[in-house]
């Protein structure tokens, strides 16, 4: 169960990790778009777009319906979800860097002001 | 400018589709370990645990020091949290569904109650 998570993560990290598929989900946001109004943007092929459409659906996070000869997208936000519930596990080590920066641009001496 | 984040964020979410290197940067959360020290619970060979840290470094995600003969590694969070700053802008959407489906569990009916 624990390794099918993870693979899962992987999938959808993978999918993530590249411009064009996030530049079509940015898109996908505002609601369902036909293969051909995803390419346009992107300035290419029909059948390239569809790889990228693909590799969003194999993680999840799109899906496709075929009516006529049109295939319409729609996002699936959860395996956004599950993405951002991964990386929240750290939110706690970022936001204490923040801390350790305000504290510091308070307290030019660079010490932790404990008076208070 | 946009480019450059736009390439960044592709370069941190490929390195976080991988289990095993999640599973370094959980393990570096609660401190720096050496890479010998990563290898060990993933029972592979240093050259293998020395290519997934160099894939986190390429990232940012991670910071190698060396000491000696000793390679220490410990995490840096920002591209953690840049990633999820990119999620986040999708947060209303998986809320929706959320707030979607209380109002399904409360009204059977199927219906969202319009009187409250």
């Amino acid at each position: 169960m624990v390794e099918q998570l993870e693979t899962r993560l992987d999938v959808i990290f993978r999918a993530l990790g590249d411009h064009t598929r996030r530049a079509m989900l940015e898109r996908l946001a505002s609601g369902e778009q036909t293969v051909t109004e995803l390419a346009a943007p992107c300035r290419m092929s029909l059948a390239a777009a569809s790889k990228h459409v693909q590799t969003l659906e194999r993680a999840g996070l799109v899906k496709r319906t075929v009516r006529g000869r049109i295939h319409y997208v729609r996002i699936d936000p959860r395996p956004l979800a599950r993405a951002d519930h991964w990386l929240r596990g750290y939110q706690k080590l970022w936001d204490t860097r923040i801390e350790r920066l305000v504290q510091l641009l308070r307290h030019p001496d660079n010490e932790p002001d404990h008076t208070k």
